[in-house]
């Protein structure tokens, strides 16, 4: 009777796709969904690609339950939040010691160590699990960072392994942490996507704007990019983005969208979470930044109003110079997003290995890129330290920084809006000098708080004699 | 029996000043501390200043509750956190229907909220109070931002209003909301004030090491500054920490304060409330990243010994360009400060009055400036507007964003950081145009998430024809 490997609830476009996926790698999956019609349309779906034999659709609940092997891996695939506790107190019931409840929506890191928490007293396993690679990932192989409980991972490991992209052979799905681990992971992996992507607009600009190149001339661009340094899905499908024409009207497409970008909130989360660590991740907060301003159309058209059509000059940046300035920002984009998933593994006792999850994002996953095969490779040779002292990134860095430069500088002057770019080298400034300026900012802080300053060899609370402010 | 106007719990450094301010104000005082010897000191101190016929010192609780007269506003002033909470516990069995707990430290506005939630059923009132204006402020005249029970607040009004700060002997006190109105707008003058430091630090940076002045020759140009569209406390003591000689050395004090800047929480609590509202913030997250950064002066070492020394060539930019910049960088900084509170007051339904808000920090707080005064008559012409599009601003900005540019450029090109200065021209140049690039960001979110994307006429939800990027 119990003869599924695995189950899965919830038939939605990414649950659908990962069952197929599932079946097609030769595991028997049961499936369940809320709406019973969502289960006779993936039956049709699945016959359609001749993987029915491998699918036991299960409209009730506690059938389907009893349908899969014990320990029981059951995927959850619902909208995050709510529906999430709630399909799980609808499970508990049903489930017996050693069972595992594998969440792969994009939920909250503390969501997910909250259920964690709740259900491990029970011997029950949950599996916080980030997927990335939209639907086609999905379907036939998207890049899985699994969290939670190690125990249940084992029993879920085949499979999980089997439906990952490769890479050079290599699955990329890996166990990275107890607890929120995964998702905390996939939030970041957001987050950083969030700036690969404001970072190639903000390029895309100034070809537009700047160099008056149309969308073809940029699309071609893109895709000769694609062969370089930068090599990587987003820019690839930036390429076909820029390429594409409306069959109604015969224009490129990118010029009829418009510019108001949305978010889901991951890359919030990301923002929020770099904060209350402490750890400085600009770009992500200035990639989130721009969707939100981007999503003020009615002020933006206002505001041009009152100041007048930005004056763009053309620019004296070539092409060659937005490359090297692209990589360069992505390196400084990386090396916060990588300090924060650091900084978490510290702070959650999580021992997250950065080389792993540089790993298991070279395919599959949005982000994917040559890029980040090197870093797998630079961060294997050791040491959880910030991307931008490693060596063979130093070398790309000391490279591109300068690009970068001419690229901001000319943006400043042009009134191109560099939001993530400017971000980037403003980081990388401030990080690579030894002696800053916070030096007037704790004279600042002692003058009016009375907070103290360190001076080398006498002192790390140390106050001055400052003269008073009132009466004048 | 019950002869005192008004009570204070908590009789450190802020505490004690604000007790002195209220008995010169000609209001008796009731003043307990948990360490009795505490309550003794304040006593020598009050009647040295000739104030201790003002103040009754009690050091059992019960008792200090029984002196004041009722309804009562019992101030409380201890380290924020569990120390509040510990607190209102121990006061409740002593309170009566109607009293008021007035709690002034720096505490999260959500803390707030809910303490004012739990007292509210209890017929007890609550006022989370924001004091800004350090020592000095506390005892000669702080800026006051009171938030919770508004009956309450009207039994603490005179006194709250005659300690505040004068500015054209208008009291700066004002309630501002119910629940946690208070410390919110106190946690955003913070933010404001991490902004207004860091670009103050950013344009010395460029002083020191791009036209190769000295902390006395930096100190005149502040001094100088502070005369004009620039005056304000910042600007001014700025001046006076420049211009500090060491007894010791007889060196600029400057130069040996260590460039390690601490925060205490209120810039992080700022940035994650703008992130949760989505309203962007990128100065004051600028602002605290680079802070941050200062923090880790011996990652900065190591990577300053990698990269080499930053290649400073002095720079062309003028004395009057990094006065405009400040300005400008100042109005975005401000603009975005201000549109978060407007959207909080949205949010939570505490009609905040921006133009009030400006008033109140005219004097007595560290953000004090001439700035805030235009800024209060500009608000006070109608519309919680974004401030770049008041009309008064608009004119400063045309005249400013030109010399921030040239100084971003100047900088980018110069090796010099500039996390604030930059920040604020991008959210410029990004809210002031029409037509972004975020177009290409949905093209992109559609391909690989099925996002949908709109065209104008064409409607909300589209969806392109995207080529696969499998098999390749």
């Amino acid at each position: 009777m119990s003869t599924a490997d695995i189950g899965l609830i919830g038939l939605a476009v990414m649950g659908s796709n990962l069952a197929l996926n599932i079946a097609e790698k030769g595991y028997t999956i049961a499936v369940h969904n809320r709406t019973a019609s969502k289960i006779d349309d993936f039956v049709v779906t699945a016959k359609q690609q001749g993987l029915d034999g491998k699918v036991i659709p299960k409209a009730d609940l506690a059938d389907f339950i009893l349908t899969i092997k014990r320990p029981r891996s059951i995927i959850i695939m619902v909208k995050a939040g709510k529906p999430v506790d709630e399909m799980i107190e609808q499970l508990l019931p049903h489930l017996e010691q050693g069972d595992a409840i594998i969440e792969c929506g994009n939920s909250l890191f503390t969501d997910t160590q909250r259920r964690f928490d709740y259900l491990k007293p029970k011997g029950i396993g949950y599996l916080g699990v980030g997927v990335s690679g939209g639907e086609e990932g999905a379907r036939h192989g998207p890049s899985i960072m699994v969290g939670g409980s190690k125990e249940q991972w084992h029993n879920a490991e085949p499979v999980l392994t089997a439906i990952a992209a490769k890479f050079n052979g290599e699955s990329c799905c890996a166990y990275l942490g107890e607890g929120g681990a995964g998702h905390f992971v996939k939030t970041i992996h957001n987050g950083i996507e969030y700036g690969d992507m404001q970072m190639i607009a903000e390029v895309y600009g100034v070809m537009r704007d700047g160099l008056g190149m149309n969308p073809s001339q940029c699309a071609d661009v893109f895709k000769e990019w694609n062969k370089g340094p930068l090599n990587s899905y987003l820019v690839e499908i930036t390429g076909h983005v820029l390429a594409a024409v409306d069959g109604e009207t015969g224009k490129p497409l990118v010029e009829l969208i418009l510019d108001k970008a949305g978010q889901k909130g991951t890359g919030v989360w990301s923002a929020i979470a770099a904060q209350q660590m402490g750890v400085p991740a600009t770009a992500i907060e200035g990639a989130v930044a721009a969707r939100s301003i981007s999503s003020r159309k009615e002020e933006r058209v206002a505001a041009e109003a009152i100041y007048g059509k930005p004056n763009r000059a053309k620019t004296d940046v070539t092409l060659a110079d937005l490359e090297k300035a692209l990589l360069a920002g992505k390196i400084v984009s990386y090396a916060q997003g990588f300090a924060v998933i650091a900084k978490a593994s510290e702070e959650n006792g999580w021992a997250l290995p950065l080389a792993t999850i540089a790993k298991i994002w070279r395919a599959g996953c949005i982000i994917r890129s040559r890029f980040l095969d090197q870093m797998a490779s630079a961060y294997a040779k050791g040491g959880n330290v910030n991307l931008l002292v490693v060596p063979d990134f130093v070398t790309l860095m000391k490279d591109s920084h300068p690009s970068l430069r001419k690229v901001v500088a000319a943006a400043a002057q042009g009134e191109f809006p560099m939001i993530c770019l400017s971000a980037a080298l403003s980081y990388f400034d401030s990080y690579r000098q030894a002696q800053g300026t916070a030096n007037l900012t704790q004279g600042q802080r002692d003058f009016f708080g009375a907070h103290g300053f360190e001076i080398v060899g006498r002192g790390a609370d140390l106050h001055g004699t400052w003269p008073s402010t009132l009466g004048k």
